[in-house]
């Protein structure tokens, strides 16, 4: 990796009340949004999709670590984890953007201590 | 996703003590040893190198979700995580073998709650 491991912060959150969980371009959409909010490198998308109607994975490779999705329509939520590494990352801008490209709601947010920096060294 | 979002658990480890984080083809087959002992059905691998002595993040998109890694080769260390759903799923195999292939000891590991799964109903 490209930055210290000791500014790793990894934010890890459940969300409910998504629409369009199923759309691969809203999903990459929202993974970029991320990326850009967090002040993040992305240096390769992927996204599988498990067929219609059914939910995806997606993951955004950073400079700075990842950012990671994995989504169920059928029941409306989604699992989210943005992992970013350097002095001026900002997971939780990046986490907001997300949140604010599905439309959806947070039901629970961990943030985690990685390498050494503490959780609560992580920015509100 | 194809399993059920109750199902999910997320492990996080922190690993150090580790060699060969630099080489592509040693992350590569310790992602897959991690996907195989958990039994994971790997749907997409990504790697990305960020050049000579520098380390790696790889991912293996999983239809159980997800296991990434992260390496500081000058270092030694390495950040992990393993998100598996399914009745059948076997995260803590996947982390076993995953560090198992590195050489490596877990400094740190956390087992989260995801989408409704307590973290306590991990297998030990």
């Amino acid at each position: 990796m490209s930055h210290p491991p000791g500014t790793s912060l990894h934010l890890v959150a459940d969300l409910a009340a998504a629409a369009g969980l199923d759309d691969a371009g809203l999903i990459e959409a929202a993974l970029r949004d991320a990326a850009a909010a967090a002040r993040a490198q992305v240096v390769g998308l992927h996204l599988h999709h498990f067929g219609p109607g059914l939910g995806l994975t997606g993951v955004a490779m950073l400079a700075e670590s990842h950012i990671s999705i994995h989504t169920w329509p059928e029941a409306g939520v989604a699992a989210v984890d943005l992992f970013v590494c350097g002095e001026t990352a900002d997971a939780p801008a990046g986490l907001a953007a997300l949140v604010a490209r599905l439309g959806a709601r947070i039901v629970r947010q961990q943030a985690l201590r990685r390498l050494g920096l503490p959780a609560d060294g992580a920015p509100a």
